[in-house]
């Protein structure tokens, strides 16, 4: 995996009961992946054990609910040895579980050793009704608060409700206790201003921006506490690197209707180690503060415990202002896909040439993709014959594509499953939707043509992207918890259909919300993607006329404007 | 309207900021149809200040969270003058507002005199926001707590939390206080056994399946309280008549693992005044238990007080298992609406020779209605030239249908929004889905084909039925909070499109789940509405093949079977 690319791998498909481990067996069978966790297990529940912690809850975020985390918030990954970004473990004192979703099920069995439960959900609820049954009436579940968000505190505060079990957090980590020396180092890297030219807007003008938004809420708060690290991020115009393909750095803001006091946390979480006016801004170089006295943050429980004050909004206004693009982030994300384009056909070109040839392989295909991104951009990885590959992060605008291609025979399975997948990436980024709607309410326009022959795909339809922040953007998207659909944001449309051993197919693109040419004034998407689809794994007489013409307006124009269409010899035609 | 018939107007487009009202003429300008509520409002106030109450806020509904309610519980309606089904108000000493949805503004414009402001939104948060401007800091704002659901009273509070306001509920109803004599007497309807030939499950049953649930479920309840009156009267095959146009009966029960404890109230809410096993259970005449000594009743705000002992769950096992109707049940609801269908068509026919004539109007279609009620079974209205109706609730089964019809030349604007309506009611009804798929993900396939021209429509897509219990049956439908679609729940599907003051569109059909014909088992729906839609409304043109094909299955069988083919004569052809 190249460095600087976020990467947004498929999921596999369920395998259900059939763990590739056989912890029964004598002596069990573990693949050669799996990680001996006995150790640190046995020091684990010793610090339980002194804490009268009966069950210890551990996440996969850090304090600030990062969806990428550096090695030194790793602690789930320390533990178990499973490496997937997302998931949440319980130890007890004589159990051990580890809860993720479908799209790391497979991993999970090849990282997790025999200590390991792993339950196929993620649901609160289910993570509750297993330590109902793992710990008796008396017994204390406790937690890190500094990881975990107030829904998710209340959701495991009702799952244990009435049920004689408390649930008791413990600000020093449990798991860092027992990691110790082995703990990598807080980061380091510089923070630095973005150029005006790449953000459309001066901080100045974003935190007018906020505080006007404070003016006019009806409840008229007069502080904003973030602490999303993309929020103090976006606000002030600044990155770093302590996250690795994440330009982020780690910091809170507290922003009041007169100051702006900002602290970065080099010791990682757990106190303010500077609170200070954001430095040298909008000067040539800002600096980290230097860590001042460490004073207690805010935490989740206490403020449950003396809520008067706090006001509790699903979104914060910088989420909400991020989410909707300006002009110039428009401009920008639309050129970084233009030259993404060029650059992917490109490698398209190499891989159709080479892939035939038994030339290329995962590793070779990589290293293909840095000299390639020395004059573009693009990082990618190439797989067997019908193979995905995803694309980047650059600091002009995100962008995030996924292709599915075939350089021999496709199956007629293939071509099907392919073409539905196809036919409800168009179906969704053509629907025309009023204001104000939900992208929970629309996201199965791009799996009826999956449904209709009894195929399905386990992972959500697509996500909001940042503009050189974070790949998967909240809360722009298609599930139940993001808000509704406005002109000027950006997100991706990615159906998929796997079979777990056999292939896998996902197409992606990234679609900004736009006005429809309707009298009254609804939306639409405009895809800004320009990659062609595989005209190889098209079943053309499964497309109505309409699915046609959404799908020959894409990727066409760009092959002639780019002078790509001399290098095309043998890359199948698109659609 | 005729008697026995539960309505289901079309909502009316949304009338923005025009009200019919002019209260700030003067004299005001009030249509003849509002009601004078100076008096009462004057009467509330007394008695609010007497408690020390700056806020009082009334619902619509009566303890057992009702959708129709008894005239002796409509407080809001004799409050107000407003006769809608929904709605809440909020009275200060010196303001008073009705917060309804788009259904009713104009009717609300209507009845309300210009003591009343009328807030066009349903949200508590908004009604919260109200109270916040209304009332100052110190103020209570009180409630009657038998009248709210958990969530409801969870909501109130949160939209005032922080605010320096107290949420205060008083279990005297201060609008019963001063309705006084003048309200009317708690019903006194007999209750009856429902044949075993309408139930397909004795109550014996029933409650076995429901101790099974309790026995399965992983927090192991031991005991269910049921408010709903359709609760009640499903689980013990029981009906009544408290309600008009609902067969139910006001009643509680408190199910244990090991006993049944049943208590009637017809002193209203506020009181067990019996608690006893149900009366002649099967036997054949059940008695209304005589009034006991009067208990208190647990109260929402006690339960969260002390809820350790308390089990949330969103929908009762009772809900749940009324909603998958067994075969029997399905038998009848297919067997009510070939029946239905029948006089359906038939009404059809006679407007369809009366209309053009002139000879018919709301009331003497309403008058010829009976007499087909005599035969078969049908309740309608007609209305102008471009009119609906809907259909009725018998014992087998409820039906709920509605048809627009043209008995003209329509515009081509008419015929246009007729065929999107229509074309939605398909594209919904013919969708393939999997297994555990909310109605609130696919309600949109509903929506799309009017969204594709900038139209759509305010109301919900659709709600369960009861077998000779609601028309609208709670939990199934397309709304947030519906359970995921199961086979064997009935549903209605109903698009529609509405014109403020020029014309509406609704086509409502009634239809099953059923496992779909893919190699897994996802589900799909089959629609048992027989009656044809208006060929004369119909622009082919706009229909694609697939949509066409699912036109045409509908209703052409019954017009033969029926005998009806012949009476058909000027009845435009249906698709």
């Amino acid at each position: 995996m190249p460095t600087g690319c976020a990467m947004d791998r498929p999921p596999q498909a369920a395998s259900a009961n059939t763990d590739i481990r056989n912890c029964s067996a004598d002596p069990p069978y573990l693949p050669p992946t799996a990680i001996n966790t006995t150790a640190r297990l046995a020091a684990l529940r010793g610090t339980m054990r002194a804490h009268s912690v009966h069950a210890y809850i551990v996440p996969s975020t850090d304090a600030h609910m990062s969806e990428y985390i550096a090695e030194r918030d790793s602690r789930l990954g320390w533990l178990t040895g499973f490496t997937g970004s997302a998931g949440t473990v319980v130890v007890t004192w004589d159990k051990a579980a580890l809860w993720t979703d479908s799209r790391y099920w497979i991993q999970a069995e090849r990282q997790l050793d025999c200590n390991w439960e792993l339950q196929r959900t993620t649901w609160i609820k289910s993570i509750g009704l297993w330590i109902l049954e793992a710990v008796p009436v008396g017994a204390n579940i406790s937690l890190d608060p500094f990881l975990f968000s107030i829904d998710a505190w209340n959701s495991y505060s009702q799952a244990l409700h009435g049920s004689g079990r408390t649930l008791l957090p413990i600000e020093t980590n449990l798991v860092d206790q027992v990691w110790g020396d082995q703990r990598p180092p807080p980061p380091s890297s510089e923070i630095y201003s973005l150029p005006a030219a790449f953000t459309g807007s001066s901080w100045q003008e974003k935190v007018a921006g906020i505080r006007q938004q404070m003016e006019q809420h009806v409840r008229r708060p007069t502080a904003v506490l973030l602490s999303g690290l993309e929020e103090t991020a976006w606000l002030f115009n600044l990155r770093g690197n302590d996250i690795p393909y994440n330009p982020v750095f780690y910091s809170y803001t507290l922003l009041t209707n007169t100051s702006i006091r900002w602290a970065a946390s080099p010791c990682g979480h757990g106190a303010w180690t500077g609170l200070s006016n954001p430095p040298s801004l909008p000067g040539p170089a800002p600096v980290r503060p230097s860590p001042g006295p460490a004073a207690p943050l805010p935490r989740a429980h206490h403020i449950l415990q003396c809520p008067e004050k706090l006001l509790e909004d699903s979104y914060s206004p910088v989420m909400l202002a991020k989410a909707v693009k300006n002009a110039k982030e428009q401009e920008l994300l639309r050129a970084a896909h233009v030259r993404d384009a060029v650059a992917v056909i490109q490698y398209l070109l190499w891989l159709e040439k080479m892939v035939p040839q038994g030339q290329v392989d995962e590793f070779s295909g990589a290293q293909h993709i840095d000299v390639l991104r020395q004059s573009g951009n693009i990082c990618a990885y190439a797989g067997a014959a019908l193979s995905q590959f995803t694309s980047p992060l650059c600091r002009d605008g995100t962008t995030d594509i996924t292709r599915t291609m075939h350089w021999g025979v496709p199956t007629p399975l293939q071509k099907e499953s392919y073409t539905r997948v196809l036919m409800g990436n168009i179906d969704l980024s053509r629907l025309i939707f009023p204001p104000n709607t939900a992208g929970r309410g629309v996201e199965s326009f791009a799996r009826r043509a999956l449904w209709n022959v009894g195929l399905n795909y386990g992972h959500g339809t697509g996500h909001g992207i940042g503009n050189f922040l974070s790949v998967h953007e909240w809360p722009v998207g298609f599930q139940s918890n993001n808000v509704p659909l406005m002109a000027g944001m950006f997100t991706s449309i990615e159906p998929g259909y796997y079979r777990d051993g056999e292939f896998g197919i996902r197409i992606e693109d990234v679609a900004l919300v736009v006005e429809a040419q309707t009298k009254v004034p609804f939306l639409t998407f405009e895809v800004v993607s320009l990659v062609p689809y595989d005209r190889n794994l098209i079943d053309l007489s499964l497309l109505s006329p309409e699915q046609v013409r959404g799908a020959r307006g894409r990727g066409a124009e760009l092959g002639r404007g780019a002078g790509v269409q001399g290098e095309r010899r043998g890359l199948r035609e698109w659609v």
